[in-house]
């Protein structure tokens, strides 16, 4: 017995100065997080050359305790202790990161980092100029680092299977493969439908100019109507939207376009669930995984289901259109319809993925999917690039981009040599659709709900089922637990089959 | 020769691991600064438990990093090298911090930490219900610890000598003393003689009800007109204004009440020199203490020259006149010249600190000094506090406080256990009349270029003589180098006295 006690105390001891260790590096981060805020925020333009010093050194810190000595050590006497369940997520979650750092050579890291800083003004200034060739040899560079990288990792695995598990830690890239796929074979032909309907939905309803001040004033409404905690949160603008922080204090942004109402009150609306889910993380968490947020597509999720199974349905806009009007008297005559109809719009010739609507942004999001998963595996060469990327969008979405820089060149992520991102984005809406139709099941309707404005059952279910878990369960568990099933496609074709099939009156749907 | 260069090289290679360390702390400890400023300015209200131990860690993070053997080793390495002036002065300056933080045990700190935690809200409540006896048992604890911590860093100082060196470690104690007796001296007489006066000053020449956000154009308008980098530095409100920040981005904050315009201003002006220092300091010196402000009696002096010698003079007041009149046309029969007066009014019964002016401050500051010195010495007991600070009121300024609120419980610094703290702000001003003397022997007198908004000439002087040399030298070398004197109140009291004495028509000064 008492060399049981002395064991378990000396487990615990343990477990104290690992958690210790884990609190600081959380707190490094999270530190981290909030001068990246300040730089995208507040900061004066001049400062980035102290900023950048100060990110660094943060980031080196983290690193160096991370994968000291001292964290491998506790990390293998922990792992042969009896530990409590939650410990043991703490645990799991540790080893994941410290593995993957204690693998790649730091003078790798360094590579890749340099690499990027250079590349994207590199990537900015092809994009200006409309000119792939002059980003092509750093993307190039960009695709055999991280190679590279991923065979430090795991140099008997896909190389693109385990750059998506930076991002998505849990979710087999063959899962993955799957949704889109499917994504893929259904949306064609609904899209085709939605294209070849003779429906005449009201596009127009927002367009205007609106001044910046009111559009915030609205702002502020949305996120007061959809019951954002401001004694733990603001908002701002940036050029960039995004959403950053902890449970005790999670910020959004947003950006306001003079002719752009509805994007600044979506946008709005997205920022708002990312935060909404962070601010669900229970507080005693703080420090350790089971008070940070599962992962990319986890977090998206919660952004969309706020963007689109809320914001961007029709009881919404019968509840929130009297507010909208009251801060601009000029959407008087637009009816609750009229507003659900031009929210909901599919476009018929668009190329940019940020611009795109519900059903035809998977296909943005499968192509880019397919050519950075053939550019890594080698069977796609850099050069061939922009063909690729063309004859994709002729062949799914029907246009052809005419120039690079409303092709390949439009988004930002592979500058950031960010290969295995994209999915993740998908996977979101994938479960958003899920979750929401599980939210329902147990529920009931929630229509009724959205047009009184109370969020109050629906945020409960999430903060019950997927919030306040933090990183206790791996992804697929956390999914099977909320919904009951694994991660699938269904509720988000059913959703989306469903609703653009009423809004464009389409018969076989 | 060549174990001249092997040595040589070695010491090189020593200096850079040593450099490297130092940037690292540096931009800690500048990180620390941004999440501070956020605290005060923008954080959520709910923000705190996760922002306290983000600080506390980047705060453990950098005393590691300081007081490791590694450091101690690089430093006794270098003191035994050739180095060039430069080098000498970081290693000089990072020795003597070193020093500092090994010889204090960390539990020791950490009791210092809680117990001026608890004091906080304690002082608070005592102030609030205006009883010393509360506060009195915490401030006795206080002093004990401070005493304690002082023996630690040298057992055969005068602890409040120990003490003041922490925020002003160049200057002797003895030289403080000098200068502050030397302002009890004379300018009890002058307040008196300013006192007994029959002058007939214009004093609500800013009496009225100004709006915050005019108050916050003005402020504006006030920073452009001194020349603010706004590339490097912003504004914002905090309840209690301070400037923080680097060369890359010092920002400045302030607070606006609607019936004290003036004091927006001059606080305005105060915290623009703060920051005009950091500006000033030079940016290849970003992350050692050649990119460093000096301690804080040279920090106070750049604060006390803009505000005082600049903003409470009569020129400054010919020239923006005009601007606040365009913010404020309810100015528009106020002169320049009734400005100017109600800007230097003497009081003759305040007993706040914060509120006092140019003349009975530095008996505030002389009070405090006296009191504090004689508890951390033993030659007076807590429970005699507010009587010894009653007295001294009646004595020095003629005015007796009624209760501890606004007697000795009326500032927060003790609370912070900030023993030696005071006497700074008199040294300040002292410095900064010693500085705008020597600027006006070199460049003329600045009436002119101040009546016409050129701050170049001025702010040059500072830049070449004070900014550019960050911690290059010691405080009285610096003082020597700039005015070609040690630390003298003459210049102040010259000032003052024929400032004051034209104000008030005094015939013997």
């Amino acid at each position: 017995m008492a060399t049981d006690q002395a064991q378990s105390e000396a487990a615990d001891d343990s477990y104290a100065a690992f958690e210790e260790r884990v609190r600081r590096i959380a707190n490094v981060s999270n530190a981290s997080g909030i001068l990246q805020w300040d730089q995208e925020v507040v900061m004066p333009d001049e400062g980035t050359p102290a900023r950048a010093q100060q990110l660094s050194a943060l980031s080196a810190i983290s690193h160096e305790l991370l994968t000291a000595d001292e964290t491998g050590e506790l990390l293998e006497e922990l792992e042969d202790s009896d530990l409590e369940e939650d410990q043991a997520a703490v645990v799991r979650e540790v080893r994941r990161k410290y593995d993957r750092e204690t693998s790649v050579p730091q003078e790798l890291v360094e590579e890749i980092s340099e690499t990027t800083t250079n590349a994207h003004p590199a990537w900015k200034q092809a994009k200006e100029n409309d000119d792939f060739e002059e980003f092509a040899p750093v993307l190039e560079k960009l695709v055999e680092l991280k190679r590279e990288y991923a065979e430090h990792i795991d140099p008997d695995a896909d190389p693109y299977e385990v750059l998506f598990s930076d991002y998505e830690p849990y979710i087999d890239l063959e899962t993955a493969e799957r949704v889109l796929e499917r994504l893929r074979e259904e949306l064609v032909p609904l899209i085709d439908a939605v294209q070849d309907s003779d429906a005449d939905l009201t596009t127009d309803a927002f367009a205007g100019e609106f001044d910046d001040d009111d559009q915030e004033a609205l702002a502020r409404d949305v996120l007061d109507s959809l019951g954002y905690d401001w004694g733990r949160g603001r908002l701002d603008t940036a050029p960039h939207p995004f959403s950053s922080g902890t449970q005790f204090d999670a910020r959004v942004t947003t950006r306001f376009e003079e002719d752009d109402l509805l994007g600044s009150i979506t946008s709005t609306i997205h920022e708002f669930g990312h935060a909404n889910y962070t601010l669900g993380l229970p507080d005693e968490g703080y420090g350790t995984p089971l008070g940070e947020a599962r992962d990319l597509s986890v977090h998206e999720s919660q952004s969309r289901l706020w963007e689109n199974h809320v914001g961007r349905s029709r009881p919404f806009w019968e509840q929130f259109l009297p507010t909208a009007r009251e801060r601009f008297p000029e959407l008087e005559d637009v009816s609750p319809e009229a507003a659900y109809e031009s929210a909901n719009q599919v476009y018929d010739d668009n190329l940019i993925r940020v611009e795109a609507d519900e059903l035809t942004y998977h296909l943005h999001i499968v192509i880019r999917f397919e050519i950075e998963r053939d550019l890594i595996r080698g069977d796609l060469a850099v050069d061939d690039v922009p063909e690729a990327w063309n004859d994709k969008y002729e062949e799914y979405l029907g246009v052809r981009p005419e120039t690079d820089a409303e092709g390949c060149l439009q988004d930002i992520h592979w500058s950031h040599g960010s290969f295995g991102y994209f999915p993740t984005y998908s996977l979101g809406s994938v479960l958003a659709a899920q979750l929401y139709a599980a939210a329902e099941d147990e529920l009931g309707d929630l229509d009724d709900d959205i047009r009184e404005g109370d969020f109050e059952a629906l945020n409960g279910w999430l903060r019950e089922n997927v919030h306040r878990h933090g990183k206790r369960y791996t992804t697929p568990e956390l999914i099977e637990r909320a919904t009951g099933r694994e991660l699938t496609a269904d509720p988000f074709l059913e959703y989306v089959t469903s609703k653009y099939g009423e809004l464009y009156g389409l018969e076989d749907y």
